[in-house]
């Protein structure tokens, strides 16, 4: 004889078990693709979701830690910005780059973040949400530990153009020799090109 | 009354007349994409237009030319070789950036050269035929005139994802404040990076 739970999830499932991190994460994906980073509340994600706005923070803390997770990335981009601004600045364009390069060498994670990129250069509002991600998690955070304003912004707009446009003709279109260079190979060539980005 | 042939295209076209060029065109493509550029021959488009192999040559050139003509790209890339490697090394990384910005500036060139990328990013043969593309045309040409061998390869794909990443970055996501510089900005940021790369 079969119960209801067990052919539904097997006996540790209770029957009909709502699964309200996932409504909130779809509600959060949703709103944030509709109205941006900016314009999208906690609120508005839980009045979406049906539950309440301390319950979406109960599990998911901030508007940024919410986004980064409703984005499912493959690592949380922010463990980026303390190796940028948090060590010495000797140095900083060959660790950027290595950590860069090092994130692309598990499989499961590259064709992720290819896949990120791929919707991004296709799909309108995954550009915006894009944008924001970079913007708030890494661009903003690391422009304001290099001094602040739009020449540090600048800066580092062109180091992320680098190590993406970098990732495209390594990963996808496998240009040679850059295809396969060592990691070793690009950081000598690439990492010098960085720290002049962001030291200058 | 009205005649087949005005009916079909106006008076100034035979009835039943074939688009040789197209079909060549055509042809091209399927080729390219499914042997890529070094396994494709001008015999084998012939074959598949079934047309005579010097109708080919007469038509489009060489294997170059007919490539550069299947692509259908807004410009022709062998126009940044001479460009690069024809004048004074000075100032090469300016030209270059400048000459590349410039290319998107006209509104129907960069959609198109956006679309490429979108498809070289999305699918696989176009991909492999953006690399051949890229390649024969402008890649091997650059390289050898900067005196050949993989370090020079080398150095040349670092500045093609640079700036492929750049137009990502400024056109596609719009990251600011990269979207709103102007061209000079840029070219002075990048400039010196380009040159470099190129030089060193």
């Amino acid at each position: 004889m079969t119960s209801d739970a067990t052919r539904r999830g097997g006996p540790g499932r209770r029957p009909g078990k709502v699964d309200t991190k996932g409504q909130i994460l779809e509600a959060a994906r949703a709103e944030f693709a509709a109205k941006g980073f900016d314009r999208t509340t906690i609120r508005a994600v839980a009045a979406a979701a049906a539950v309440d706005p301390g319950l979406v923070h109960h599990y998911f803390g901030t508007k940024d830690d919410l986004f980064v997770a409703a984005m499912e990335l493959p690592f949380d981009p922010r463990m980026l910005v303390p190796l940028i601004v948090g060590q010495d600045v000797d140095g900083l364009g060959e660790r950027l780059v290595r950590t860069f390069l090092g994130v692309f060498e598990n499989p499961d994670v590259r064709e992720r973040i290819l896949g990120l990129i791929r919707s991004a250069v296709t799909v309108d509002h995954a550009a915006a949400m894009t944008r924001d991600l970079i913007d708030h998690v890494i661009l903003t955070p690391v422009a304001d530990a290099l001094g602040g304003g739009d020449d540090a912004r600048f800066r580092v707009t062109l180091v992320g153009s680098h190590l993406v446009g970098l990732a495209l003709a390594r990963y996808v279109l496998r240009l040679e020799p850059l295809a396969s260079a060592t990691s070793d190979q690009i950081i000598e060539r690439v990492g010098p090109t960085v720290q002049r980005y962001l030291s200058t």
